[in-house]
């Protein structure tokens, strides 16, 4: 049980993440504070926190444990700002979805505090965004990966391990390095393809006609393309090298198909689709294998680049 | 109301159109072929046909409706095999995913009897295929597209359009060429990318471990890779034009978008994540524009290559 927790940043996430350990029993208040006075203001009547505080700093004073849940570029000057009162007691998280860089700007801005520090990417989320949709069940049965630092208490991995074990969701631990590899290729590339064959169509002169014809293959493979901009700059730009060797990869097996059609090669072409489909046949969200043989275990680390 | 159909493939679709057919009271008799004996002979259990036939030919002998329900490859084959039935009188049509060729096809196979044949896609489908799965209300309130070749009388255009809107879909036509464009953009493609990155990821010696950590953004935009390899090679060589050529323009947007990330123009960036991101928030799918303003109307005809 946390006697208050600091909420740095009221949106969808950190909304979520206070009204789920309210829900949970697991805090007795909250504080919290967003850069815009009119969204703390919301956060406060919608119930999502208790106190708005007027500064970041302010919302941790008394904190026995801190959310920053502001976007992936603000997170480094939000970890400074708050430097000066985070102690070693208090375990401080985000939930940012990349995380080296994350890592890195926690190990340099809270210093000889980093250890208190564990980096966390929840995998849920909804298409809108805003306090409006906050959450208390967001997290439930959702995977949570948590990236320590070189600086990371084994004590604080532990204990961030149990809050969202709490809150219903599934825990898992790899190095911010692993992270972003993986969500290069399963998360970030998937959302560039999204939106640049949605920048395409839009381009050409008969694309709304197209536009209107597309139906429910389209619909759901297109979802992701709808995201919201800022977010998914900030993304790319977080983790571009994890992405654009993902994007190079993707774009060999592209020619590697485009051969295929052009050289009416209907066996290979076959060939490749078939592996596709299969693959993603045998897929399961939330099928973790490295954690079926072994609680707790990471699944082996991808390659460095 | 008619006498009876000659159902040539008894798979989802054709045993979908059968099922419908009956359910809406229009046809006294489905005669029923498929190359596998053992599917004609389940279609005929399951009630989606009444009269199992020894060969497309004689599916068609005594029929005042032929649905061609074959792979787009077999489409010509299939026709050659029945012209001598084919009168007039009869209204055939097929369900093929691409048009341009389907209408080549009937011209060469069907010759003087090719004002009968009026090519269509509905634009309606299931994960899983096979007569097992056949459903009656497959076709309502879905999209289907004729596409006349020059030969199709518009006495037969205008009966295909009334069968299916009985059977509670939305008709729209247009030249075969508009619709290979169209879809090439909203399906051929999408299908084509989503199928390259699943060959990417299996390919990666972590490939299997990235996979572990996908989550609902991922499942959505994958969805279609686990679509049927035969079909869609079948669909990929047969639009393979107007498939690269899409192809190609999304590449230069791809191109754009990474040469922004190489950049850090983070502007540049968000600009273009933000039209794609509009361009999608704004579809609706069966939101026909042309449709709105003058019924039967088809939307403006693409540019040809």
């Amino acid at each position: 049980m946390f006697e208050q927790l600091g909420l740095i940043g009221c949106g969808l996430m950190g909304g979520s993440f206070a009204l789920a350990l309210k829900k949970a029993g697991l805090v007795k208040r909250v504080v919290g504070y967003s850069k815009s006075p009119s969204t703390t203001d919301r956060a406060r009547q919608l119930g999502v926190i208790d106190v708005e505080a007027p500064s970041a700093l302010l919302a941790v004073a008394g904190a026995d444990i801190v959310l920053v849940a502001v976007p992936v570029a603000a997170t480094e000057a939000t970890l400074k700002s708050i430097k000066h009162l985070v102690t070693p007691q208090m375990l401080v998280m985000d939930v940012g979805s990349t995380k080296a860089d994350v890592a890195a700007a926690a190990l340099r801005a809270l210093r000889d505090q980093a250890g208190s520090f564990v980096p966390a990417h929840p995998i849920a989320g909804k298409e809108k965004s805003g306090v409006e949709h906050a959450d208390a069940d967001l997290f439930t049965g959702k995977q949570i990966v948590l990236t320590p630092t070189q600086q990371t208490t084994q004590a604080k991995l532990q204990q961030a391990r149990e809050v969202w074990t709490a809150l219903g969701a599934r825990v898992i631990s790899m190095p911010p390095e692993a992270h972003d590899a993986a969500f290069a290729a399963v998360s970030h590339l998937p959302h560039l393809l999204a939106f640049a064959l949605l920048y395409s169509i839009a381009g050409q002169s008969y694309g709304q006609d197209y536009l209107s014809l597309a139906g429910p293959g389209f619909r759901d493979f297109s979802r992701i393309a709808a995201s919201e901009p800022q977010m998914w700059r900030d993304i790319f730009l977080a983790n571009q090298d994890e992405l654009l060797e993902q994007s190079k990869r993707f774009q060999q097996a592209l020619y590697a198909f485009e051969k295929a059609v052009k050289r009416g090669d209907a066996q290979a072409l076959e060939g490749m689709i078939a592996l596709a489909s299969e693959t993603r046949a045998q897929w399961r969200m939330g099928a973790w294998p490295a954690l079926q043989t072994s609680a707790g275990q990471a699944p082996s680390a991808p390659p460095q680049p």
